[in-house]
């Protein structure tokens, strides 16, 4: 008998038909002899609804009380999986973050899990009861509601699965598993049977819409089994654990992209210290992610900065950016939105030279100019202009060969060589 | 500096732009110097869309889970309101049950208050917050979320004026006081300017929508002057408090009508001691209410046992009613959602006679056939069928001369004597 966390999102949750048809799937998990705690994400469309009454009054909400709003999406579909769990017959109990409690800090819109507590799941798993967590919310120090980030819900699963000690978890979504890239941008993309944490955590990171980050980086750090599947369908997933030697053999994993980010750049800063500190600082404090970073030098004593934020947060961070360039004396704060970031991820780049370079004469052979570009030991990501994406992933997909199987253990490709 | 307790109904908070208009109006009456403690229903329609949810997986959904699901409307409503305050430049703070705690027992679906605490409310009021509080809902002793019935944030109003010894509760809906008779039925009908809790308790408990029973209850046992406005206009409502002297003259003060109570009758029952308890112990530990009851002798040795209750709670009545009645060995149980209560309601009634003889002649005179009677010291309800509802409302009206301005003090009108 195993103890087994799922974790079902938003287009499973879409209907009530569909809430029924993932209550029949949760008792029939658990009538195999399993302990079961299901996470929920809203319905779908749910949260985008929530998000545009809000948008109605202010794109610029108190996130306190945005954060109180928005969470009510997993209160109503945990509530109707277990309504839906109980009328098959089934003995299920809904439990909100602050009944659990799971606890977080105060980054509301963003926060992080610091702690969840286990005797109340505990109790109803021994009562025989399926537990429907809701996902996405947790609780600050004061009590306040806050809410994980877009897609936190995977993060709520691998948490609970490692404060349960859980023997797995699962997370179930509309695709089968992590592609080599998105199979709708790419028909030849292929399926990985199994994946280390970091590969995913750059694919995720980059774009690919497998998983949140976080839940990964919470997977990898309490060593989580993770495997992800297609909802109300059978068959084999792709399975996410610590990384093999075998794993190691494939350089490339996947291409994934991201066109949820926009570019800001800062021109004619005066160059001298403290400037990124004066710039960036105000965007940490307002809990906004920037991406990638780069600066030149544009003229003697001046340098211009660009940097990427997430498409929700540039009005925010355009603000902020402009107030602290007008102290800098800075010339001008100018916004791209219409760029994309498309990456390759794999584990093998550690030990295989040649991977950037290879990646750059694929794009500059499409035609496709380089705004920006960012490294790190298993990914390289390049900032294109938007209209390019797809372009752009089907040449690198078709570059390093992802439709094709990896060449057997110990043998790394040619392709792969400098 | 007074300490106001406002609550705002569905109709008031029914788009982004009366939410709006609202918080200009809250924030208005607190730029008059004055401590504002806000209390909000869900947006106009979300309670059913929410109810209805449930409805498409089954009639008898687990109760905990149901009103962990249906509170969340109120808490949408709160965060919204909470938003358009802080957009519009004031300070606000919402607050849930759990949050203060608003304690309450745990009979999911129409949970009674036990207890507020107001620390936190105090505080966030010290800080020169409006304090903005989900109506409708409650913290049981383990922690689940309960709601309070249709229209418990009047209840939470004026429980937590009560809690706060606010000078004043406002209650702001679409109607701008308390009528002697639904104005929609009976265009005569005219706004009371004052009227007793006992009166009020009366005409909400016959389907008068002007507030929510319990509420004066609350307000009758706490001594909390209520007033009823219309939202979004100035002008005076109808205060509700501790009846006096000169309202005692008033004979009739209203008209009341039900259109949601349903019938159900046994027949025959064999008549020995215990049966009515058989019959209605069940349906009070599903807290089920029981309106009227009416019991008849058949023929002997049996008896006929005929009651309403609430529609929505016509299935689960029906069947508890149908498996005790099966063990009594009763010939059959018939249920009638087709009825109306119309009633009469008025201080004056305790010591002026043939009040009710009056009532049952304007009936009779209008070809209207009375099925059940239930009187108290203060009112006089009959059963009727539903087609005639309109017809009986309108006819009381005029056989009591509600449409005049009552009598001087110290005379009682002539057609109030027997």
């Amino acid at each position: 008998m195993a103890l087994i966390v799922q974790k079902y999102g938003g287009s499973s949750m879409a209907t009530v038909e569909r809430i029924q048809e993932v209550a029949r799937r949760v008792l029939a998990r658990q009538g195999e002899g399993h302990d079961l705690v299901v996470v929920v994400s809203a319905m779908k469309g749910e949260t985008d609804r929530l998000i545009g009454l809000t948008k109605e009054i202010t794109d610029l909400p108190n996130l306190r009380e945005y954060d109180s709003m928005v969470s009510t999406g997993e209160q109503v579909a945990t509530a109707l999986l277990a309504i839906a769990l109980e009328a098959l017959g089934g003995k299920a109990h809904s439990l909100l973050a602050f009944q659990i409690p799971i606890r977080s800090d105060s980054g509301f819109k963003d926060a992080r899990i610091t702690g969840i507590e286990t005797a109340r799941m505990r109790k109803l798993l021994r009562e025989g009861r399926v537990v429907v967590v809701a996902g996405f919310q947790g609780l600050d120090p004061r009590g306040c509601i806050t809410t994980l980030g877009r897609g936190g819900s995977d993060t709520t699963a691998v948490a609970v699965a490692a404060a349960l000690r859980a023997d797995l978890c699962e997370i179930y979504s509309d695709v089968d598993g992590v592609y080599t890239a998105d199979p709708n941008l790419v028909p030849e993309a292929r399926r990985l049977d199994r994946v280390g944490y970091e590969e995913v955590l750059e694919l995720a990171s980059l774009g690919a819409k497998v998983v949140q980050i976080r839940a990964v980086e919470m997977a990898m750090k309490h060593r989580v089994p993770v495997m992800f599947r297609r909802a109300f369908q059978g068959g084999v997933g792709t399975v996410m654990s610590k990384g093999d030697k075998e794993m190691e053999k494939i350089v490339v994993a996947g291409v994934a992209y991201d066109q949820n980010e926009c570019k800001i750049t800062v021109a004619r800063v005066p160059d001298r210290p403290g400037v990124a500190a004066a710039l960036f600082q105000p965007l940490a404090e307002a809990n906004i992610a920037v991406d990638m970073i780069i600066q030149n030098v544009s003229e003697k004593g001046f340098t211009d900065l660009t940097f990427t934020v997430r498409r929700e947060d540039l009005s925010r961070a355009r603000r902020l950016t402009e107030a602290a360039a007008r102290k800098l004396g800075a010339a001008k704060v100018e916004t791209d939105d219409q760029i994309a970031k498309v990456s390759i991820v794999g584990m093998g780049m550690r030990t295989h030279a040649g991977v950037a370079a290879k990646m750059f004469q694929a794009l500059s052979a499409a035609g496709i100019n380089i705004q920006m570009i960012s490294t790190s030991e298993i990914k390289v990501s390049c900032v294109i202009d938007q209209k390019y994406t797809e372009l752009a992933v089907r040449e690198l997909h078709r570059a390093f060969e992802l439709d094709k199987k990896p060449a057997a253990a110990g043998k790394p490709r040619a392709r792969a060589k400098k």
